[in-house]
C-alpha cells in the first residue's frame, strides 16, 4: 500500500514491514518518505527527470530554474504548473527563452540530485534484472546483521573524523568485512565499492551483504541491483521507491539497523529468526 | 589550509574555524571532509564532472560505468586511470564502444549525485556573485542561532515521521520561521524553499537565515548564493568545498549547530558573541 492515506501528507507512504528485535518478529505498517520521479518539461528542451518527495513541485521547479540561472522572478514564467491530470509532470514555459539558454539547460541537465537520477532524460531500468529467489547459500540471522554496524564503525574510525562522510561496506555472508569506502556523496561510496568489486573480479556480488551508513534511496538500490547484491542494509530509513525497487527485483532490504533492532522491507526469505525459522512473507 | 597533512588521508582537509559555546569563542583547526570535482573523460563522449571525496577514483569511475550498463568487468576497459599529473581528471577508454552506448552515456549524464553537480559538463559558477560585506541590518547572536534547530524540529514534527526526509527552513533575522520544506533529497528541500521565495516575490533573501537539517555541500551553498542568503546554518558538517565557496562569495557558514554550540567556517562578521562584540576574523 503506497498511496497516501486520507488526510495525511503526501510525503508519507504506509507499507507493510517486519520489525525484528530481541522479542522476535512483528508485522506492522510503517510510514516511509515518498520518493517519486518528477518529469520537468521546459518548452524548447528535452524533458528531464528528477526524484523528489511529491508536494511543492512548482516551487521545486522554480528553485531549480533559479539555480540554473534561467529565472529570477515569477514574472519570468509564462507557465509553471502540472499538466492536467498528471501530478508527476510539470510544464514550464519561460517568457524569455532562447537557444543559448536551452543549450545551457541541456548542459546542466537540471541536475539537482541527492537522488542520483537527476539530469537523466529517462528513468532507465532496462539494465536491471531480478535477483534469484534465494541468492544466499545460507539464511542470514538477525544476530549477524546486528553485528555489521559496529564493524563498519570500527573501520570508519580510522579515517572519519569530520562527521561529513558517508560510508558503504561489503560483507560476506559470514559477516566478514571485505571492503569499505567513504565519500561526501553516498552514491559515490557505493560506486567506489562496486568499482572495487568490478576491478577485482568480484562481480557478481551474489553472496554478499551491502551496508549503507545512511538512508537508502532509489538510486542506491539501483546500483546494488546492478552489482547483484542480494541483501542491502541501511542504518537509517529507506525511501518508498527504494522499497518498491527492492520488492520488484527481489532484493532483501533492511533499514534502521541499529541497537540490535531492524526493519525488513522486502524479500525476507533470505533471513532467519531462530534455528532455521524463516521470516513470514511480506 | 586545505591540503592533506603528511601521513593523513586525502579525505580530510584542515581549516581554521571558530567554535562558539557558553564559554565564548575558540579559534582552532578542524578536519573537514574533502569535496572536489572529478572530471571523467570517456573516449568518444563529452567529459562529465562529478563531486567526490578524492581517493579510489578509478573504483568510483568503474562503479559509475557499471551503474550505467557500460562495463561489467575490468576486461571491458582498455584504459581507466588518471591523466598523468592530473589527479582530478580520469580517462576511460572502453574496448567495446559504439555510438549507441555513447548516446546512452550522454543521456544518462553519468549522474551519480548526492552532490548536485553530477552530469554537468562544466562546473558552472558563472551565475554566482559575492554577497556584500554585511548583508544583515543587525548582527546575529549565538543565542538566536541556537534557537533555530528547535523551531525547525517543532515544525518538522507535524510532517516527518519517517526518519527519511531532509528539511530546509528559512528564518528572518529575528529568528522567526518563514517557511520550511522537506524532501528525500536535501537539494530538493532547498530548491523548494528558494522556489517558494521566487514565486512569492521574496527574492533576494538578503536578510534571511537558511537552516539545513543535515550536511552542507558545494551545491547547497551554490543554491543559497543564487538566492542571496547571507547566513547558512547546517545541523551537521560542511564539506571542504562548501566552506571554500562560502568564503569566496562571503556567505556566513555555520555548522554543527546543536546543543547551543556551533562552528563558524566563513564570514564571521555577521555574527556577534556579546553586546555588539563581533567575532574575530577567520
Amino acid at each position: 500500500m503506497e498511496e497516501p492515506r486520507a488526510g495525511q501528507h503526501q510525503g508519507d507512504a504506509w507499507m507493510n514491514i517486519l520489525t525484528l528485535d530481541d522479542d522476535g518478529v512483528v508485522a506492522r505498517e510503517d510510514a516511509l518518505a515518498v520518493e517519486e520521479a518528477l518529469e520537468i518539461r521546459v518548452a524548447g528542451t528535452e524533458p528531464v527527470i528528477t526524484m523528489r518527495t511529491p508536494g511543492h513541485d512548482r516551487e521545486l521547479a522554480a528553485g531549480l530554474m533559479l539555480s540554473e540561472g534561467l529565472a529570477q522572478s515569477r514574472q519570468d514564467f509564462e507557465v509553471i504548473d502540472h499538466l492536467v491530470g498528471q501530478p508527476d509532470v510539470l510544464q514550464i514555459v519561460l517568457k524569455q527563452f532562447n537557444a543559448a539558454k536551452a543549450e545551457r539547460l541541456e548542459r546542466s541537465s537540471l541536475s539537482n540530485s541527492a537522488c542520483g537520477v537527476c539530469g537523466k532524460r529517462k528513468l532507465n531500468l532496462e539494465f536491471l534484472q531480478a535477483l534469484p529467489e534465494n541468492a544466499e547459500a545460507s539464511p542470514i540471522t538477525r544476530q549477524l546483521l546486528a553485528s555489521l554496524p559496529g564493524k563498519l564503525r570500527a573501520q570508519q574510525a580510522v579515517f572519519e573524523q569530520t562527521g561529513g562522510l558517508h560510508a558503504a561496506a561489503l560483507f560476506d555472508d559470514a559477516g566478514n568485512l571485505l571492503a569499505m569506502r567513504e565519500d561526501v556523496g553516498r552514491h559515490n561510496a557505493v560506486d567506489k565499492l562496486n568499482g572495487w568489486a568490478l576491478l577485482n573480479d568480484q562481480l557478481p556480488l551474489d553472496n554478499r551483504i551491502m551496508l549503507l551508513s545512511g538512508r537508502a534511496s532509489f538510486e542506491l538500490m539501483q546500483k546494488c541491483i546492478m552489482a547483484r547484491v542480494p541483501v542491502v542494509c541501511a542504518i537509517s530509513a529507506p525511501s518508498s521507491y527504494a522499497v518498491r525497487l527492492a520488492r520488484q527485483f527481489n532484493v532483501t532490504l533492511v533499514g534502521f539497523l541499529r541497537q540490535g533492532r531492524c526493519n525488513v522491507y522486502s524479500a525476507p526469505q533470505r533471513l532467519e529468526v531462530a534455528d532455521g525459522a524463516q521470516l513470514p512473507a511480506l
